[in-house]
């Protein structure tokens, strides 16, 4: 049967959530609790892998198992196998037409910028640090233009093994609460550091050092090489995907 | 000349605030940043002592210097001079007869709950995991009955020094947000575990096994042995005390 789980994760610690052979990775710590659980290995997919140091929120991964477990018995039961960073939310079973990352039908990332003249202390885990004064509202007017379908080479990592840069913004909110300044984005899907890419360009807006206008033409332009620098990792959080409603999942990843 | 302090630190990996001969404290950390950049020894006194574990947001500390720098060298020399979770948010000077603890009108308190069926693990060390589902309306309720000034006896730790248990309770909040269900108090000052004291009881409400009137009975019993366990650590954060505007200190410590 296929079942799928909800994952949360303090990424901080782990060199990102793919699997490797040398290295503490989300997948890997989350592979070794499910293979305890179910007495036999047991590997995931995901809905959307993160870089090093970026959270989950509300990450979605399936497997196929043949070992006849009750749903509280895979979330308890991993929990307990799993290190403080990393937790199991819900388990569900889902039909063999289900795929974690195939089906999701957008994805939504959050971004948390602490700006003021100080480093963080408290939350020092899950925010960039920018000390210069940010306009917020021009860094929300700027990214206004990345809505819709587009070629996002511009804001795409070399690294990038994705087949085209075609992909559709579906939401970019930039707004201020107190000293933190919080981006998020919905898309259809991303490409690799597309999220830290453009907020590394808005940064440079919100900075004045680039106009408004600067995110139209850097999108037009094509050219990763005149966007801002990549943002730090620590400040991203994938707060989750989100599925078609009658895949009857839990309402943080259902649309 | 005398200089106040806004202090944030992350309490996780404190053995608390006060200053201990062996073991890393708060208290022992920022004096040490200071000392190197007065190049002398500094000593302070703080607004309130939290225990090991607890978060401060915006601690406020005094100390006297004959060495003259400015307000920015204060703040920049001790943050490059501080472990990472510790942050001197602002420096300012006070006349001789500001003093950090006598001079708080008030402290306030915050203490979250994370309340689902599964531990957390991204926030973990902000917050205490609570399974049972919360009332936390039946838990707002009961805490009106600590409102005013009355003999907190029934909330104190044996530990505590002070020289009497009369307290004065000026605000008490509890609300949920989510999966989070967030207790905020202030008070003139507080007794040792109070805050601590006053959530373990207001949890036993919120599950359903006292009722809401229970607090006030507690309250009036002044018996420490029949009130709800210590709640842990972790959840709570000391937001800070709040001055007469007349010091001219920052907004979030200001009345």
């Amino acid at each position: 049967m296929r079942i799928a789980l909800g994952v949360e994760y303090d990424g901080t610690d782990f060199l990102g959530w793919q699997r490797l052979a040398h290295g503490v990775t989300v997948q890997g710590a989350l592979e070794q609790a499910l293979s305890r659980v179910a007495a036999q290995p047991v590997t995931v997919t995901c809905a959307g892998r993160t870089d090093a140091g970026v959270h989950g929120r509300a990450q979605v991964v399936h497997f196929d198992t043949e070992v006849e477990r009750d749903m509280r018995g895979w979330v308890l039961g991993s929990c307990s196998n799993l290190p403080t960073s990393v937790a199991v939310l819900w388990a569900q079973p889902v039909p063999e037409t289900f795929h974690a990352r195939f089906c999701a039908r957008s994805r939504r990332y959050r971004y948390t910028i602490l700006n003021r003249t100080v480093r963080a202390a408290l939350d020092a885990r899950y925010v960039t640090w920018e000390r210069h004064p940010l306009d917020a509202a021009a860094m929300h007017e700027a990214g206004q233009a990345l809505l819709g379908e587009h070629d996002f080479s511009a804001f795409r990592a070399v690294s990038c093994q994705a087949a085209h840069a075609r992909r559709c913004v579906l939401g970019l909110e930039v707004r201020r609460e107190g000293e933190q300044v919080i981006v998020q984005i919905e898309a259809n899907a991303f490409l690799h550091h597309m999220v830290r890419n453009i907020v590394g360009s808005l940064l440079m807006v919100g900075r004045g050092q680039q106009p408004v206008a600067w995110l139209a033409e850097l999108l037009a332009g094509r050219n990763r090489d005149v966007a801002g620098p990549t943002a730090p990792a620590s400040g991203l959080t994938f707060v989750g995907p989100r599925y078609e409603s009658h895949w009857g999942l839990p309402a943080a990843v259902s649309a």
